[in-house]
């Protein structure tokens, strides 16, 4: 099933920036960057499971935002894009 | 239908500041913000053309990045958060 992930991390602290890099590294294990904070995972539920440990693990869930997104795996057609592709760039100029 | 909407603006420009707060201003018109750039929107087909239209007629093709998911109506059981909720001070210091 794909599954969606978009994220807020609070990057104020040099630690919030550390986890930032974690969690965008997390997600490159499993699927695609989409956006600077969303990705795409295509994933079964055991890896779906082990991915949002991994995350929880990661952030300060009161200072950082975690949403998932299940799109099933007739997920093609749902999806729709405008603009740009996505930047490669994280560490370049501000997008968000 | 729930439409789930995310972007990325290029803001590195004051034009490029514009067109987010743009953005951001025509998303809050049909929906919740639950992320910085994230918005989830109940809408029904009508809306959710109009609202591509203006978001369109507004981005920066070369720039900026504009994301699409039909979530459905049985979207509830599909959507999972975890940590902070979303940040309305949007002009605040910086999350993505």
């Amino acid at each position: 099933m794909m599954v969606l992930i978009t994220y807020d991390v609070r990057t104020v602290t040099s630690t919030g920036q550390r986890r930032l890099r974690q969690v965008s590294k997390i997600c490159q294990n499993y699927g695609q960057r989409v956006q600077n904070s969303v990705f795409e995972c295509v994933v079964d539920a055991a890896q779906f499971t082990s991915l949002k440990l991994q995350l929880m693990d990661i952030i300060d869930q009161d200072e950082d935002s975690l949403r998932f997104y299940q799109l099933g795996n007739q997920y093609k057609n749902k999806v729709e894009h405008i603009g740009a592709k996505a930047s490669l760039d994280v560490e370049g100029p501000l997008i968000f």
